[in-house]
């Protein structure tokens, strides 16, 4: 039996194609003007990008990224292709990447950070999580791994989810989106973990933060709330820290005031980051081979 | 029946004076030259701060610090004075600081905070704690608070204990102190919660430091190691960053290559600072006043 024919987008995380090459398939990565002529012939496709020169011959989209609105899903149900998701490949490292920035504000490390590039020590009151209240808004793969870490270091969690119904994680109470402003009144630090996307568009408002009476953490997307807004709270008092890895405009613009706001602290969208990324997303595939081939069940099985 | 009368020592952290005031006792915090008189009416005092011009009339010592190699063990022994430590009272903001220099480190929040300074965007590659093994060094109250939030997060744990065959925590595994060099070439962080004197001295040398291929961080004693040891083992690659809270000089000198090394992150010796600090205190010296009197165990009795 010959090897099935896997086509990988040129463009892709490191680590990804090294991963995919110790699965038991014959992986493509042609050039970009190339890619629809492989896709063609193999019919599956390993990707975060979309085009819609993509569509014919194909069967099957892997996304790399745990996020799937940029494709099509009513066309690629229309057409019966199989859209699976990378759900689960980023939970880890997204989640101590978050809890890296929370702590950088509540243990006073960027700020000692800051001073040291000045040669200045000057100790400053700092703060506890254990016995705190965390808010995690979007509790999906990467906000449960972020809840069950608050929760393992003694912390409650409140948290928000398109349908708190289905949900069955660690959290102690889940609410849906239109309660998000009780979760910042609820809370001494809220993570966003939300995807892109016009459904969260702008959900953080200014009020919100400025009730928070703590830290505000963002490893979600940046649309999520305006960046003015988050200059305002903090200027304002309400809002004791920022720790955001990703923005409106990335890479943020030199003009952005978060650059040297002295309670933010920023990375530069790398929190999905993590040398164990290609690993995991090898096995969501491994799996996902099998359920094409007709065997076993799909895994994150979007459309 | 009077109330008893307790001496603070003027030098004290924010938080403990007001949460002593919340006990039924009478508080006094004397100018440093009224403390000898004080003493001897009360015989009881609250310090981290020792001198022999204490002695007379003195009963009982609860230190303010986990530590307690400042006090004079045989004299107190000898004259029936009673000795308490503070220790339980830093467990979790030093251990939830342990982790915060941890994560500026694998996550490049720390080198992030010197790029934002200089207003650049560069990713870089990340790692994860989660499956990797943490070395705890000193499995006191300390750091058994931070291997217990290391094994909550997926970590192994090895650490080092002066008595092993006493230890029943959370780690692992236990080594005596002289087997500091294998804990090193096993772990891919290490974290030093060892407290100074003589037995810990230069205990972290520089070999060991090159043979961990990860982090170390320090929130013990500076005296545990030496500086330019550090800064050899990152300059030659076996050493991937250092976080640090304590160092052998404090405030760190200026002219040390400390502050301005990339790989390092500094915090100047607050890992034990927390507003809750006050009430932990209190709520031993509130069991040992029973004690005193004659009623229930000693807390934390070192002499």
């Amino acid at each position: 039996m010959s090897r099935r024919g896997v086509v990988l987008h040129p463009r892709h995380p490191r680590g990804v194609e090294e991963a995919l090459r110790s699965l038991d398939i014959t992986l493509v990565v042609p050039d970009e003007g190339a890619l629809p002529t492989a896709i063609g012939e193999c019919g599956i496709l390993v990707t975060f990008v979309w085009d819609d020169v993509f569509l014919p011959g194909l069967r099957w989209v892997q996304s790399i990224s745990a996020g799937h609105d940029q494709f099509p899903h009513d066309l690629f149900s229309e057409q019966g292709i199989v859209l699976t998701s990378a759900s689960g490949v980023h939970g880890p490292q997204m989640a101590e990447h978050a809890f890296a920035l929370l702590l950088a504000l509540s243990r006073g490390v960027a700020v000692a950070t800051r001073n040291a590039v000045e040669q200045v020590w000057q100790p400053m009151m700092l703060h506890e999580l254990a016995g705190a209240t965390m808010g995690v808004l979007g509790l999906g793969a990467v906000g449960e791994e972020i809840a069950r870490r608050a929760k393992a270091w003694g912390m409650t969690v409140v948290g928000t989810k398109r349908k708190p119904d289905d949900y069955d994680g660690v959290a102690d109470e889940v609410l849906a989106p239109e309660h998000t402003g009780e979760v910042f009144r609820r809370a001494h630090a809220v993570v966003s973990a939300l995807p892109g996307g016009t459904a969260t568009d702008g959900i953080v408002t200014r009020e919100m933060l400025e009730s928070l009476g703590g830290w505000f953490v963002n490893v979600g997307r940046g649309n999520v709330v305006n960046e003015t807004d988050i200059i305002a709270a903090l200027d304002s008092g309400g809002l004791l820290g920022a720790g955001l890895d990703v923005f409106a405009s990335e890479p943020l613009p030199s003009s952005s005031p978060l650059w040297h706001h002295r309670r933010v602290v920023l990375t530069p969208h790398t929190a999905g980051f993590s040398p164990h990324y290609g690993r995991r997303l090898a096995a969501i595939v491994s799996d996902n081979l099998r359920a094409f081939g007709g065997e076993g069940e799909w895994r994150n099985r979007i459309v």
